[in-house]
């Protein structure tokens, strides 16, 4: 691993709270991670981003910033990156995955919230993830309360725009929504310095569009039987693309497909055709939250689909790139995002109905609506949900936990029972 | 008390677990209101209301729906009362402040959501609330995750229809919300069939304003010291308001503050110059929630203000009364609404800023922060709102409670020993 230690030093980071971090994340991803079998050759990039994850993109963003451009930390799949992409700038995933963070977060937030946002506002107050360190700015939404709440906390202390995302979809929301995207391009375009214009907005959608069909195809060759990549494998691949440059993104993410597809043709996976496949919903997990999909993935089943954030709600639905317009185009985008089912939403009907509907895409022969403690959204959700997927017959195992180890084997436990039951 | 059972019969509710309620709410009050000395005479017609709390204002709104009326059964402030009684409806408050409904609530609820909304959704589905059972229909708000969610499980049940509120305070953001109040008033007439017009809504922003100024009037009385009214009496005149035809509510609240205003002229108090003087904020107090103000009032002090939704933001900020169109009265309402310094807006520094100017109006020695458990939105502020006081000098004692009695002594010890430092 190269020496980042004077990057992160000027980034004004926590040397040696973050070297307690350094310290334990290889030793995590390769117990979790470097166990498993017959890996698709493609994962290799993937698992040299992690081993320096920290390093190499925080890297490279600041070699941005050298040149001009500005980089933009969001925290949520509606903030459009097509924007900031079309004005030069970046935008980053930040860190928000680890319980390392949340004692940290707690200090400025109730202990009563979800260890996403404690977790998040921990990384950045503890000066232990370079991502927050490096952006320019933050953007953050209206999607919950405890997000919402949190950026006020946080942009007292690093400029942070909020967008208002509409809480229906309503036909005027989603010109709503075309308007807060309209204001965020004003404003990205005063950080970054740089003008829209319908050329460079054409070329982003085009640019994200083409990531988003890279990431698609990898999660269409889940659909095989036996199934080419693990849930793991697939997930780890979506963390880093919140965190990537587009079209590294695109490209790396087609290579991987291509492998999964010669492996589809070949009838090769990396579990036995007739594994208990698993579809796993709800609040998203974030790097390197991989505790649930380890459990399920060492319990004797494996996971197809993530219908989360951090899934499938990434890349489903292109935004239309037929607008001549620069208005036409935040339309277009509008239209793209807000067909996000996200529980912010009400009434959230679609939610349900992908989660069957993909449940049903992705053979899966069970769901796992899973949330995190504290978020009342998917909480909420979790009953019509669960009678949705009954009235299918598809079996479905609801969970709530958070960042702490201390529930693994109780979850281990109830995992186990659920594939059990699904084999009988 | 007049035999209501057969119409709480006819409502279709659940006599034999109501009939459990009845029984321990007059034990409840007696013990909590009339127990205090020197009550204003004003305070007789509020405890003939409690002591037929769920009969006699009920009887009426089954009357009123007899002769072709509608009941809107509301959960927030913000719903403006105003358009339905533009249109010959009544709204009503909804039962929600008491332990005995929250069982119930988390059948359908999580259990970690706030005691208010799993004591309405409680009241609702286990027919114990007559205001729930005669309500025609629902009306809520996009003001916390909770609340949203909760109504798509109560509009499963009966007719919830839901202002989406904006999350900020921009300027598009007032005309948003009077977009949302237009629409709102097509439903009401389509609910009661009855147009709405200039004169009906003119009139109606006219009577509900008057119900502002009366009960600003006792508010202003609490101003004085001694004080002429418990903060206890006070709530309960409040917590009635959101229950009571509002043209009877303003008579009876300037018949009271009549009498509390000659009180002040004579000098005269329901406890010694000089008793310490608390303001509270934070959460609502749904009626019977009278335990923080029975607390602090049989600790030594005394309630003069509470800036929440059972308090000054019921009343404070006037609908202007000189527009001429339904467009402009909508908007002239949006105005006066969207004043509210709720903690459901981001950024919300008019809440910290009402708090401590309305410390000093009322002479506040101390302020108590409390919020119900499971409020984010509230819990998040905490910080901020002390931070604020004490850079006034004011106290400030922040508290977590929630609707069972079992935290009663540990608050009585925290309360009491924070009035003791204000002595000191």
């Amino acid at each position: 691993m190269a020496d980042y230690q004077a990057m992160w030093k000027d980034l004004g980071m926590d040397l040696e709270t973050h070297d307690q971090l350094c310290a334990v994340l290889p030793m995590a991803f390769g117990d979790t991670y470097l166990t498993q079998e017959n890996r698709p050759e493609g994962m290799a990039f993937y698992d040299f981003v992690v081993s320096e994850i920290h390093g190499v993109r925080p890297a490279e963003l600041i070699e941005l910033q050298k040149q001009g451009g500005k980089v933009f930390g969001t925290f949520c799949v509606f903030v459009p990156d097509e924007v900031v992409v079309a004005c030069g700038g970046a935008v980053t995933g930040l860190c928000g995955g680890s319980q390392f963070w949340v004692p940290e977060g707690e200090k400025v937030l109730p202990s009563g919230m979800c260890p996403l946002i404690k977790a998040s506002l921990g990384a950045h107050f503890g000066k232990t993830c370079p991502y927050f360190s490096v952006a320019d700015m933050y953007v953050g939404e209206t999607t919950c309360d405890g997000k919402k709440k949190a950026y006020e906390i946080l942009g007292a202390d690093k400029e942070t725009y909020v967008m208002d995302i509409p809480q229906m979809k309503r036909p005027k929301d989603f010109v709503a929504w075309k308007d807060e995207i309209a204001l965020f391009a004003e404003k990205v375009e005063e950080v970054t310095g740089n003008t829209l214009t319908e050329e460079s907005l054409a070329e982003a959608i085009r640019l994200i569009n083409e990531k988003r069909r890279a990431l698609a195809r990898v999660f269409e060759a889940r659909k095989a039987d036996p199934v080419p990549i693990s849930g793991k494998d697939a997930l780890l691949m979506m963390q880093i693309a919140f965190f990537d440059d587009p079209k590294r993104c695109a490209e790396m993410a087609n290579k991987l497909a291509d492998e999964l597809e010669e492996r589809i043709e070949r009838g090769e996976g990396v579990v036995p055709a007739g594994t208990k496949r698993i579809l796993i919903t709800g609040t998203p997990l974030a790097i390197p939250n991989w505790k649930l999909h380890h459990l399920i993935e060492t319990s004797g089943a494996v996971v197809v689909c993530e219908e989360m954030c951090t899934g499938t709600r990434y890349f489903e639905n292109e935004v239309a790139e037929d607008a001549a317009s620069l208005d036409g185009m935040f339309q277009a985008l509008s239209d793209r995002y807000m067909q996000n089912n996200c529980a912010c939403f009400t009434p959230n009907p679609g939610r349900i109905e992908d989660v069957v509907r993909m449940a049903k895409e992705y053979r899966a022969d069970g769901v796992i609506d899973a949330n995190l403690k504290f978020c009342t959204l998917y909480d909420v959700e979790k009953t019509s949900l669960a009678d949705a997927l009954a009235e299918e017959g598809i079996p479905c195992l609801g969970l709530e936990t958070d960042y702490a180890d201390n529930d693994a084997e109780q979850l281990r436990t109830r995992i186990g029972a659920f594939i059990e039951m699904l084999d009988a």
